[in-house]
């Protein structure tokens, strides 16, 4: 099975029965998603994106976590923060910026 | 910020709307959570787990993930399995049984 180099995790605020009520949705973080998408081929990444539940990190969204760096990076509002993170990732750098420490 | 040492991540098969419809999901992989959140409570670790939309791996469902380690595992369909998981997490080993390589 193919496994991505970079998993990149979308806070989506999925309540366990599925609706998305939590603050990072209700800051349109999956609005970012297909943008997030569309950079990965154009950037030729081998990476994932995947929406998630409350990460609980809510005071600190829209949140996104990259493994296996373990970066986690909010509040991610913007595509420009998205390429900024994503610029990181190619560098093998991290987005100081927007890095939740 | 406190990060946890490992990331558990449950595939529950959300759509980008919040539907949980999904081949994990129909395989019951949310009922699983609160499981894992007392296990990890149980066993002491240093971790957190988190739900997901699809991670595109339905083949396999259900599907945990977790990182930074990076090993994804399926099918996880019931208790014993999860235990076999992270007994082999707490030994810093791989539930071989599981991994999908």
């Amino acid at each position: 099975m193919d496994k991505p180099q970079h998993h990149i995790f979308v806070c989506a605020s999925f309540r366990a029965g599925g609706e998305a009520k939590g603050s990072c949705h209700k800051k349109n973080s999956t609005e970012f998603l297909p943008y997030i998408e569309n950079e990965i081929l154009d950037r030729g990444l081998d990476a994932q994106v995947t929406s998630t539940g409350c990460m609980k990190a809510c005071d600190y969204g829209p949140v996104m976590v990259i493994y296996p760096g373990g970066h986690w990076y909010g509040p991610v509002e913007s595509e420009d923060v998205i390429d900024e993170i994503l610029d990181a990732l190619e560098d093998r750098t991290v987005a100081e910026n927007y890095l939740l420490s």
